[in-house]
């Protein structure tokens, strides 16, 4: 049978019959070969090379230039017309170049250290090429078919990273139509919400005469298991993602139980205590313990164990939300600081922050593969009962094939490098916490854990007067440094050298004040110490001539 | 100041200090090399210009292979075991062409019909390729900066085309810090729970000592209120995505109103009416009428006009779901079909479909900005209330610039093309009606109101006593005539050169009896009419092929 009898041009008779409106056949033509090729695209592959192959370095061209208002740059994004007649590629391309792309964040490059954005591996924006061509759609077999099967690998390896179960559970659960051993997803939220989201579900199953939560809905749900409301525990430096959580399931953000940290920034396991004995006295069925590993501010881990020990003897649900840490599970040096992760109910893992794959590839995991049955969907069209369509068990539907980035970098990289990534993060963090130790004006605020740390600037003189003057003098003082550091964040993002991000932490070591910090994350294989060190020279002479260097130092003298 | 004294590579102190463990120093560097090249991308290289200069015929390479098992693939993804050590970009890339990528399904094949993954133009895998390189996270300015402006901007665009405010309210709103006037995620989806999400907070606003839905949560909102639940009314047509968003609202899947289609598929009215009277009767709260602007099955549209004066009247949300159908707003011929739509409170667009961008690019439009108050977040390290952060209002938190995609599209092919597209594809769809019409042993089961149709396969013959045979008789042929295209669908799939998706309606013209039917998406420019001619001389010879020919023939005989 042949399929093609004008290969992939339309014949005369169908070009007659669809061209008589909006566009002429000369132009129907043209766009055709948009489909096949189009004018001007030498231009635009030059900049997508010049782009790709050296990311860091376009995004540097312009780094002695000062990074623009937004406010400004809005003024040539202002029409909502969507041009009529197109631009050829050549045009775009240089447009792009010339006013949008030299203008974008250099994430990736290595004096960019306030982000969770690394480099990327050489090889990854050709897989983004291949994955875009393809276009596969992960929510069914009928639009991705092999990688399908790919994904769930990919997905069973990270989930024996976690759990490492045996092989006869992989045989029975890794490609099993019915249930799941983790799902993609987004990114991290959506990963804490699915969570989140089947652990609701599963606490109030069908009963007698009710039909379940996810039949009858929250309220009849309380009504019947009778409850005053659900609530998850969690510290206070849990992501805001859970916030989100809680809101959209109908919990309410007052169901968000936000828990004391340490002065290591890992929650407080007396404080937890009491909440979860407060709860209890208000008939609110805690619904799960949160435990964080790798929290977003400091980097900080829960101890897992302890909470897997109280999550069981609250017969509660225990989620471990690692977006950001899990990836440290493939370090043997650091997997130790996550000892009870493997008695996660649900784990929360971004393979877009360090395993270095680009945005968009969240992961949930599942310890036990049923527990995928309290959000399993199906539809006459799609997701069928007994299909394999991944689908079945996603929040989301269409789905791009990030899965296939996560594999070439298993592939490419391989356990030991991804390690190698890790140790050599954790131990630069370390070296920049002492490098920070040996200054006499800059104060570490949080000790890294994994390669996160923050710290802020102290003028020389201020520290001694900060902790010994009157009270008064004490409070003015920490108010002018915590805006002292927010002018130094700003002006530093303003130059475009260099950047880190800035937070408020109450840390210990000032009687929980919320302090303004500067946070960086160290996850980036090109950063050097020797950047580090002078991006700590850039901040000194930047505070320097903050307008505020004077009046702190006319307070002390 | 010097930020690279030693240009990428890290100097020799650092290398020392980093590399003592899991690496050794030689390892470290081919690591950080990774970065910056790899061995073997040449053939990397080879293998992503193969697919994305022309993706239709690479996948089209093993045509005439059928497409194998999914459980007999299974076998090659059976390890869950991370690999220890790298293999160079050049073996994985003869990997992923051997064994992975030639049998990825051919979603931009003319051939492949039964699926809304049409081919996309030539530019966008070299933008998937930019994109991917500059990971740019949308969250907040900090990794995005521009491209917030950007995605203001193409969001604009598409808000301008569903509800054509004036200049007036661009201006105000366009680049407006607290609000949006709509928000991108990775498809409709979400956009379908994030709508009905601030829907259902809006609801229940704070109100005395009510703290509002968002904190205090749904059972005690309905509580302050005094209602028995909240319901949302669709179309029985209505997308499976929706039973997830009652489902994760809380609300429950009981609180989908399902309501009967006519004969062309759109929702009746007086079933609508009907069942909001039985709702106030049981005094729930119809939270939100949802009208679907091509259904996912058949394509037809609900008359927005008319049920936005019933959402009037209830004073209740209407909701567009355009997920599909949206980008016919481009048309000027066919807009008309969707009068009413810029009266609806919120509106479903996936670019990843008939805007011809790749997957990942779902939009939520908000007729009043301020809606998205009721979703709005904030946290200390990112989102700042403020702050221009397009992380605000997402349910997402990480993403990637798919916007940038979309604003492609809109300048490389212009609004003019963008319509022909989807004139050619309505009117390639009313000719394939035609087309089986003509047929004796064809029959039409949804005429196209979009470039969707459904059909089947009636032997000839067999016709006439599914008509007018015994009642005993016709029920029989019924389920045989079912599963003969069952039959066909799938052994069409495994022949592996071409392919239509089944569904099961209940049409008006067999009294509501679940019917399979052959489903056809005329998105694909490049299909011809020829190729659809070919199709179903293709099917006509599966349907021999099939063990019920005989049953069936022998049943009438």
């Amino acid at each position: 049978m042949l399929y093609f009898p004008d290969s992939l041009n339309h014949d005369e008779a169908d070009k007659k019959a669809l061209n008589t409106h909006c566009l002429d056949e000369q132009e129907w033509q043209a766009l055709l070969d948009q489909f096949i090729s189009c004018a001007g695209e030498e231009d635009l592959a030059g900049l997508e090379t010049a782009i790709a192959s050296d990311p860091v370095t376009y995004c540097l061209r312009e780094l002695n230039n000062p990074i623009r208002e937004l406010t400004e740059l809005e003024s040539q994004f202002s029409s909502v017309i969507i041009p009529e007649s197109p631009v050829d590629a050549g045009a775009y391309a240089q447009h792009l170049s010339e006013n949008i792309l030299n203008q974008v964040v250099p994430v990736s490059s290595p004096t960019f250290v306030g982000h969770m954005t690394s480099a990327l591996p050489r090889h990854l924006p050709a897989l983004g090429k291949i994955v875009t061509a393809l276009n596969q759609n992960l929510v069914k077999l009928e639009t991705s078919h092999i990688l399908t099967a790919l994904e769930r690998q990919v997905l069973g390896m990270v989930h024996k990273l976690v759990y490492h179960c045996d092989e006869t559970f992989y045989k029975q659960w890794l490609h099993s139509s019915d249930h799941a051993l983790a799902t993609f997803c987004s990114g991290g939220t959506v990963a804490n919400l699915t969570a989140m989201w089947a652990c609701r579900n599963q606490l109030m199953p069908a009963d007698g005469d009710f039909a379940g939560l996810a039949r009858e809905g929250l309220a009849r749900g309380l009504m019947h298991y009778g409850y005053r409301g659900l609530a998850i525990l969690v510290s206070e430096l849990g992501h805001y993602s859970l916030k989100k959580t809680v809101d959209i399931l109908g919990l309410g953000q007052d169901a968000l139980i936000k828990v004391d940290t340490d002065k290591d920034g890992k929650i407080c396991i007396n404080a937890l205590l009491t909440q979860l004995q407060k709860l209890r006295q208000r008939n609110i069925k805690p619904m799960a313990i949160v435990g964080i590993a790798g929290t977003t501010e400091t980097g900080s881990i829960d101890p897992l164990d302890i909470l897997a020990d109280i999550a069981e003897q609250e017969q509660c649900h225990f989620h471990v939300d690692a977006a950001w840490g899990g990836a440290s599970l493939l370090s043997e040096r650091y997997r130790h600081l996550f000892a009870g992760i493997e008695r996660a109910d649900t784990v929360t893992i971004d393979a877009h922050k360090q395993m270095y794959v680009p945005m968009g590839a969240g992961m949930v995991l599942f310890r036990q593969p049923t527990l995928t049955s309290a959000i399993a969907q199906h539809a006459n069209y799609i997701v069928r009962k007994g299909s394999k369509d991944l689908g079945r068990h996603t929040l989301e539907g269409s789905r791009s094939a990030m899965s296939l980035m996560l594999h070439s970098n298993f592939h490419l990289l391989g356990r030991q490098r991804l390690a190698g990534l890790i140790d050599a993060s954790i131990e630069k963090a370390q070296q920049f916490a002492d490098l920070i130790r040996q200054q006499e004006d800059f104060e570490l605020i949080s000790e890294p854990q994994l390669c996160l740390l923050t710290y802020r600037y102290v003028p020389p003189k201020v520290l001694p007067a900060l902790r010994e003057g009157s009270e008064q003098v004490k409070q003015q003082l920490h108010e002018l440094i915590n805006t002292l550091n927010q002018n130094i964040q700003a002006m530093q993002w303003t130059a475009g050298k260099s950047f880190v991000s800035h937070t408020c932490l109450k840390p210990a070591q000032w009687a929980r004040q919320p302090t303004i910090v500067l946070r960086v994350v160290l996850a980036n294989p090109l950063t050097t110490l020797a950047i580090l060190e002078n991006m700590l020279e850039e901040q000194r002479q930047l505070a320097q001539q903050s307008p505020l260097w004077q009046t702190l130092h006319n307070l002390i003298n």
